[in-house]
């Protein structure tokens, strides 16, 4: 079978093997944003040219609104059954993975598509974070997704950084460490986020951070509030790797436990849900 | 006198009698980032042309290192005699006043200019709110500025409207004071900011925010943050009259009383300072 990870910016297609295993890997930057309305089979047959496994099993923003097709979001609890349950097909063994949706405390609706078949795929019960530009926070028990949040810290950071007054003190250049746990210490204390996004204006201008260190500051601080508003004791991290060890560097300056997890398993969960299929039209 | 208020966009010059009343009111969109180096003289010139009368008292970014010189900041407690003492001469009988500093509880740095004349102004005691771009929280006693503390939720606001996947939901349309409101409700529930903020999105996709909703809801949630990081008990606003309706409403939501000032005590706290600066000379 054919498994597509298919979001906002990327397209990420892998041929599996009986067993699963990845036999062969492409990407393009043909993310959902660069395809036209109606675009999208002749996006998906350039792309897989030459394989002709089927069922092809694609998650992601694919499935969103302005994807594909809509494929409505499944509410929680739900695992490999309630989602393969959701799936719909878009052409001759041509599948679309829903996204899942829940309520927080408040009744605030959230939402997620794609990151659902990370954390299946990982096949673990506990807290997972997946940081990127809308962070989740996903809590599973018993191999269903039992309730998740989002937090918009990968947008907010890079909305800041090219267009408000803190990028204009920001210049490019290695992460300085240092800076980053200080800007994780200081998402604890008094004044709130919006306060202290000020200070790293401030600490500019007094010549306190210079203009490497300013972005590494920036970036521990929206992660320290991130991880503080969740409150965890430990978590999971499933991410690309650089954003990951900044993770697990901030939870480590909170005092918490991190394990760090292979973000392939996205691929996992779509061979599983394609299995499954299978023993559908078996059945 | 002349009192001039020269700030990052705006430019604007009272003609003043010699009891501080304003006779003339000149303005224009020559904020400092709108002037070259070393272009300042000529464009005052230009602006006061016909007014005769000094001393030219200015204050606002024109005393910041991209403005006419740099009038360093004037630490906290600050009232008109530190402020008096340290404005800085750039051209015969035409000053620049400094900007105020301070340290929070953590050390880190605050700024203000422009702000700390209009607060002063008002001669009175008590907490001052100035929205804005950089909101500023001023403390007086005594006549003297103690402390302050600076929040950037008016930039905050203006960047995710117009950079981030927020602003793709909302349209122009006039604000929605249920919507807003229900923004500042949710300040205070569980999630922090960045979880609360991807909520704007969710609520939007889910049909529960349209997308005139969507901004007054930004703008509730933002405001909320600032004031309950601020834990006030009661305030007054200082500043335009739109911006200081709205939080005065997010406040009353908070349960917290505040008195709205006018604004145009900036120009009477520069008439102070140049009565000071007569009396300087003629000592």
């Amino acid at each position: 079978m054919i498994a597509i990870d298919w979001g906002t910016t990327s397209f990420r297609a892998y041929r599996l093997d009986a067993t699963g295993a990845i036999v062969e890997a492409r990407s393009a930057p043909k993310g959902i944003l660069a395809v036209s309305a109606g675009g999208f089979p002749s996006v998906l047959q350039q792309e897989v040219k030459g394989w002709a496994e089927r069922p092809i099993v694609m998650s992601g923003m694919v499935g969103s609104r302005q994807g594909w097709v809509e494929a409505p979001y499944v509410p929680c609890p739900a695992g490999f059954e309630e989602i393969a349950a959701a799936m719909r097909e878009v052409g001759e063994g041509i599948w679309v993975v829903p996204g899942v949706s829940c309520r927080d405390d408040a009744g605030v609706p959230d939402v997620m598509r794609g990151e659902e078949t990370q954390v299946l795929g990982a096949d673990r019960d506990g807290l997972f974070c997946l940081p990127g530009t809308h962070s989740k926070w996903v809590e599973v028990r018993g191999g269903r997704i039992m309730h998740f949040s989002s937090a918009m810290t990968g947008e907010v950071y890079a909305v800041l950084k090219s267009h408000s007054i803190l990028g204009r003190l920001m210049d490019e250049g290695k992460s300085d460490a240092r800076a980053f746990r200080q800007g994780v210490e200081r998402s604890g204390e008094a004044g709130g986020l919006l306060h202290h996004l000020f200070g790293v204006r401030t600490k500019g201008l007094m010549g306190e951070l210079d203009g490497a260190a300013s972005s590494s500051y920036l970036s521990g601080l929206l992660i320290g509030h991130e991880i503080r508003a969740v409150r965890p004791r430990s978590f999971m991290v499933l991410g690309e790797p650089r954003l990951a060890e900044f993770y697990s560097e901030a939870a480590a300056a909170l005092g918490c436990e991190t394990k760090r997890l292979e973000a392939t398993s996205g691929t996992r969960a779509l061979f599983r849900l394609g299995v499954m299929l299978r023993g559908k039209e078996e059945a």
